[in-house]
């Protein structure tokens, strides 16, 4: 099971950070944030980033679907806190790009979420439209070390 | 079906109010916030309510559940769009009271929701105790026309 | 708070009935069913018996919401044990029907649900149609006294 | 993105399986169900499963907490079918062991999710137990070609 690599667990990797609610439904029996509402508060963090940057404007009308997601639970989460999810792209494919996240909860990193989005069989026939490539580099994450 | 009373549609008959954030999760079929996510907004409202007013502190180690709860849908909610929902205390009874609440999205009434609170059965035995029925009193919602 | 009518707490008032699998999320803190789960439960137990019923078919394409809910909890429910929804329909006025709920669990009444569909505005300038009305009609509940 | 292996396609990989009722909820905007309801499924899977093969009980009250979730969505799911969910073990660790998981919808595979469960930290200081080991490897999936 490897773990994160360390430069996920700093805000500073990402190129946007943003604060997300939690709620009352998230606690499982022992009181803590369910990992499944881990991966709701994730895909709220993704759809909120690609409408700030803009992404789904640049991809037009084409269909893109959630092919893997990865979730790393680092520590417990709390409610009623909120939660900030630091977001940004990772590697960008023929018909694929991540969408890399990291959930802090008190300044603490509780877990990290790796998803891959694809676009669609049908859409994406010649692989990204270049100027949608072009908007996802924008908003690369910042490897520790490339700096 | 009767409908929620008029002065339910102001946010000035209420003593709290605060911002709730939507989830992509909420989106039913037709891309509008499905009814049962209203009903978790309005848990989350109504828990967030009682923590900033103290009321489970003053209840002590009191155990509480919602013996009913009544949602009345009055517009469509749209994701990513924060709501507002508008928090107050209704009827105070000997082991009960209300909660009253409605929920605004771009200035506009979208549903009311009314919990009715029960002390547990065990806890419960000789009816609210007089501290938390004061602290329940100082959150009273205001009707119209009778202020 | 008036309580559910005696009769809708026997499954014998309803047309139909089926069980529906709770969810390890569906439970609070407490490790009870949280009531934001039995409101879920509801709506899946009301499109199952609408599939079942053949109700949206007979409907067309027109659109019908929820106008209001109400729920009424009478114990409290357990996960992994499955719940039985019993299911029919209520009163049937100009644009709108009721579905009414019971949920039992290991044979008790745990909550009441009352919902109140109505036909889109747009589509339901002439009220209900006569072949929808009466398929409505064929899976009314039987309220006790009245048999 | 490496995709899943192809023996976690075939029911026959697995020791255990059970039907899974989605929900109308677990769909999202285009009608398929979402990629956090699938999350929520396989949850539920795990610990009915969990459940059946008395692994809590051989466990005690010792805690454990899932510490990485990785699902590859393979093809898109529908409601109000139910799916089914195949179970087994993984990898057995020193403090953790993976419980393996494939959901089909009509006899298709759509989803894998693999979940690494930690004992607490200070539950587990010496490891698993050797009772609770032995009761995780009679529950072990079956690799392709290996057996």
């Amino acid at each position: 099971m490897p773990r994160p690599a360390p430069w996920r667990l700093s805000p500073d990797a990402y190129p946007h950070s943003q604060p997300i609610q939690t709620r009352f439904g998230d606690m499982d029996v022992l009181g803590h944030l369910n990992n499944v509402a881990f991966a709701a508060l994730f895909e709220t963090g993704r759809t909120k980033f690609n409408h700030h940057a803009g992404l789904w404007g640049a991809l037009l009308n084409r269909r893109a679907v959630v092919a893997q997601m990865e979730i790393n639970y680092l520590a417990e989460g709390q409610y009623p806190d909120d939660v900030k999810i630091a977001t940004g792209i990772g590697e960008i494919g023929n018909r694929s790009w991540q969408i890399l996240a990291t959930m802090f909860q008190g300044g603490q990193p509780i877990a990290t979420c790796d998803a891959t989005v694809v676009m669609d069989k049908d859409a994406g026939g010649n692989g990204l439209p270049d100027a949608f490539r072009a908007e996802l580099a924008k908003w690369r994450v910042r490897e520790g070390g490339e700096a």
